[in-house]
C-alpha cells in the first residue's frame, strides 16, 4: 500500500475494538450490556415503515433529483417553520445519504487544501477525519465544563490564526450530551457572519432534549450551513437519510457537488421519510423522547452517586460523558476491564479527542431502564471491588 | 461565497440543461422522448421488491457494519466465483452508497494531494470531479476508435509523467458503450501491478453486453480496485447500493474510511439486494439484457443509415456515441435544436470531455423500440430538413 494517501490520515475508532471484544464475549455465552453504540434502540416508527411498503407496491425506485424529492424538501421547510419559526426556501435544502453525506457537501463548499477547521475537543471523531479527507486541517479547540463543552465566538477568534474562520459546532454534543446556550450559538453565528467565515452547525440530535429545546443556527440568520438527519430523533438510522441547509449563495455549487458524488439520496428512504412528519409519528417520537429523558435521569444520578464526575448535566442526545478518574488513571484500561469483568461495554474518551481523554468514558443510554439498572449494579460491583 | 473552495472545481453537467428544457417542453404539453438519461427504464426486479417488503415487516432498519451485511458480502463473492471464475475473499468486498460511494473509498485510498489520475477522454464526467474533490489532478488521455475508446497500458505509460500511475478505466464505457478487449485489460492490470500503481476498474455496466461478456480486472490478479453496483444490470438505481473490491493490503484503510464517511450503506437496500441473485431475478435480468440488445441493434443501424458516424459498434451498457458532424459542426447546438424542434432529448459530447466533443452526441436506449422508432423518425425529419 502506498504511503501518503488520504486514507492514512483517518484514525480508527477505539469503540470498534470494544465492540469486537463485546461480540467475542457474547459468542462465549456471556451477557453483554451495550452502552457503547450511538444508535437508538427504538425501531423505525410504524408510519414510516408503512409508507415504504406502500411506495414499494408501485415498484419504481428510480433516482430522484440530486437535491432530493421536491415534496420532501417542502416538508422539511415546513418543519423549520413549525418547530423553529424560521423560513427556509426549499431550494436551500438538500437530501443526502445520511448526515455523513451532508458533511461531504458542506466541506466541499467550505474547504480548499490546507484550510483550518475548528472543532470542539472533545467532539465527534468523524469531523476531523472528514476534514483530512478533503485536505483541510482539523484544529482541535479544547473545551471543558466551563463552556458546557461547546465552541463559542471568543474561542474561535482565538484559534482561527487570522485566517477565514471555518468551524463545525454541534449541539446537543456527542459525546457530552450538553446543549449549547442559545446566546452562545447566536454569538457564533453572528461572529462567523461578520468575518465572512463558514459555520457548519451539526443539529443531528435536535429533538432529543430533556430541558430547553435546542435552537437552530437558522434562528440567527441564513449564513450558517445546517446539518440534520432522520437517524436519531426520527429513529431511522439504517435508512441513511440526512439533509443539509445551505446559504443561498452556495445552492448552485452544492447542487453540482451532489450530482457528482451521490447522484441522489436513497429514493425509498425519501418517500418513507415523508411519513415521519405525521402527527402519529410525532406522538410516538415524543413518547420516545420521554423514555430517553427518564433513562438520562436514572443513569446520570446513578453514575454521580457511584463517584463518576459529570460536571455539566447532560440534557440532550443520549450520552453521558463521565469522568472516571476517581477509579482509574486510564479510561481506556477501565473500559476494557469493565467489559471483561462485568460485560458492560462503554466507549473510552480517547475516541473523542486529546482533551484529557484518559479521564472520560461515554455512556450511551440506548437501553431501557431495567437494563441500565443491571448495568449500574455491575459497575458498582466493579468499582467497589 | 469564498473563492477557491473545492466545489469550484466541479463542472456542471450540460445534460441537466437539456433535461430542464425537456421538462419545460413537457409542461407545455409537447411530447418528449428521453434518450438523455443514463437510467434503465425497467422497474426493480420483483424478487428484490418482495424481499424489501418482507424485511420491513421486521421493522428493524438499523446500521449495518460499515463494510456491509456479511451475508451480502458472501453472496457477492459467490457471484464472482460463478460469473468470472475468480475467488474473492468477502473481507475485500465493501458495500457502498451507490458506485459513487465506492469511488469515494477507492480515491481516498489511492490519492494524496496533487496526484495525477489518468482518465479516458471521452469518459464519464464525474470521475474528474471526484478526483478534484479529493485534491488529485485529473489527466485526460485522448482515446478514439482505434483504441475502442479505452485506455491501455501504452497510453498510461506515456501519460503518467514518471509518477506512480493511477487510473480509472471503465468497460463497458459510458458514453461509448464499447467493451474493452480482454487482452487490453490484462495489459492494464499487469502494467499497473508491475509499476505498483493503482488501477480502478469501473465495471458498473457489467452484465449489459451484447456480444462477448466483459471480463473483470480480477481475472488478471488481485491488484486492481473494482467498482460495481446494483444500479444498472440489476435495475436498482434508486436503492443506491454499490460495491468496491479492494486489494488485501487496503482492507483496513478502506474500512476506516467507510466508518467515517458513510457509517454504512442503506440497510434495506442491502437486505433487498440479497434477492437480486436468485434464479428468478437472473431470468428476468436476462430478458432485459436481450431487450437492450434488440434496442441497440435497432438504434445503431438506424443512426448509421441516417448518416451518423459510429466507428466502433457499441456492444455494452445502453449508450451509442454518434458522430453528428455530417449534420452540424456543434453537437451542443444540434442537441438543443433537436430537442426544441422534435422533442428528442440526447446528451451533447461536451459532457464527456475535450476530445472532439462538438462532433458527438450520446443516445441512451433506455426506451422501448416503438419509442425509439418514433425518435428515429423525428431525427430523420430533422436532419433531412
Amino acid at each position: 500500500m502506498p504511503q501518503g494517501c488520504l486514507a492514512d490520515g483517518i484514525q480508527p475508532f477505539h469503540v470498534m475494538d470494544i465492540l469486537a471484544r463485546a461480540q467475542r464475549l457474547e459468542a462465549t455465552g456471556r451477557s453483554v450490556i451495550h452502552l457503547e453504540i450511538g444508535e437508538p434502540d427504538f425501531p423505525t416508527p410504524e408510519p414510516v415503515t408503512a409508507a415504504a411498503v406502500r411506495f414499494l407496491a408501485g415498484g419504481q425506485v428510480r433516482y430522484t433529483a440530486a437535491a432530493g424529492l421536491p415534496a420532501l424538501r417542502e416538508r422539511i421547510a415546513g418543519f423549520y417553520r413549525e418547530c423553529y419559526g424560521v423560513r427556509v426556501e426549499p431550494r436551500r435544502i438538500f437530501l443526502t445519504p445520511g448526515a455523513s453525506g451532508a458533511f461531504s457537501l458542506a466541506l466541499a463548499a467550505a474547504l480548499s487544501p490546507g484550510r483550518r477547521v475548528l472543532l470542539a475537543d472533545p467532539g465527534y471523531p468523524c469531523y476531523a477525519n472528514f476534514v483530512r479527507l478533503y485536505s483541510g486541517e482539523p484544529h482541535a479547540v479544547p473545551v471543558g465544563p466551563e463552556q458546557d463543552f461547546h465552541l463559542n465566538a471568543e474561542l474561535c477568534r482565538a484559534h482561527c490564526g487570522g485566517q477565514m474562520p471555518v468551524a463545525i459546532s454541534a449541539s446537543p454534543s456527542n459525546p457530552t450530551g450538553t446543549v449549547m446556550n442559545p446566546a452562545v450559538l447566536r454569538g457564533l453565528v453572528e461572529w462567523f457572519a461578520s468575518e465572512r467565515g463558514i459555520l457548519i452547525s451539526d443539529e443531528i440530535y435536535h429533538g432529543l432534549e430533556y430541558g430547553q429545546r435546542s435552537v437552530s443556527a437558522l434562528e440567527f440568520g441564513d449564513s450558517a450551513f445546517v446539518v440534520n438527519s432522520f437517524s436519531k430523533y426520527f429513529g431511522m438510522t439504517g435508512w441513511r437519510l440526512g439533509w443539509l441547509i445551505v446559504p443561498e449563495a452556495y445552492v448552485d455549487a452544492v447542487e453540482r457537488v451532489a450530482q457528482n458524488i451521490f447522484i441522489s439520496a436513497p429514493t425509498l428512504s425519501q418517500h418513507a421519510a415523508l411519513a415521519a412528519f405525521s402527527s402519529e409519528s410525532f406522538a410516538e417520537l415524543e413518547r420516545r423522547r420521554r423514555a430517553f429523558e427518564a433513562r438520562r435521569d436514572f443513569l446520570w444520578e446513578a453514575l454521580v452517586r457511584l463517584g463518576f464526575g459529570v460536571p455539566v448535566q447532560p440534557s440532550g442526545a443520549f450520552y453521558i460523558y463521565a469522568d472516571c478518574s476517581a477509579f482509574s488513571g486510564d479510561s481506556g484500561e477501565f473500559a476494557a476491564a469493565l467489559l471483561e469483568q462485568t460485560g458492560v461495554a462503554v466507549t473510552p474518551g480517547k475516541d473523542f479527542g486529546l482533551q484529557a481523554p484518559q479521564r472520560y468514558l461515554r455512556f450511551a443510554y440506548t437501553a431501557d431502564i431495567p437494563i441500565l439498572r443491571e448495568a449500574v449494579e455491575r459497575i458498582r460491583d466493579f468499582v467497589v471491588g
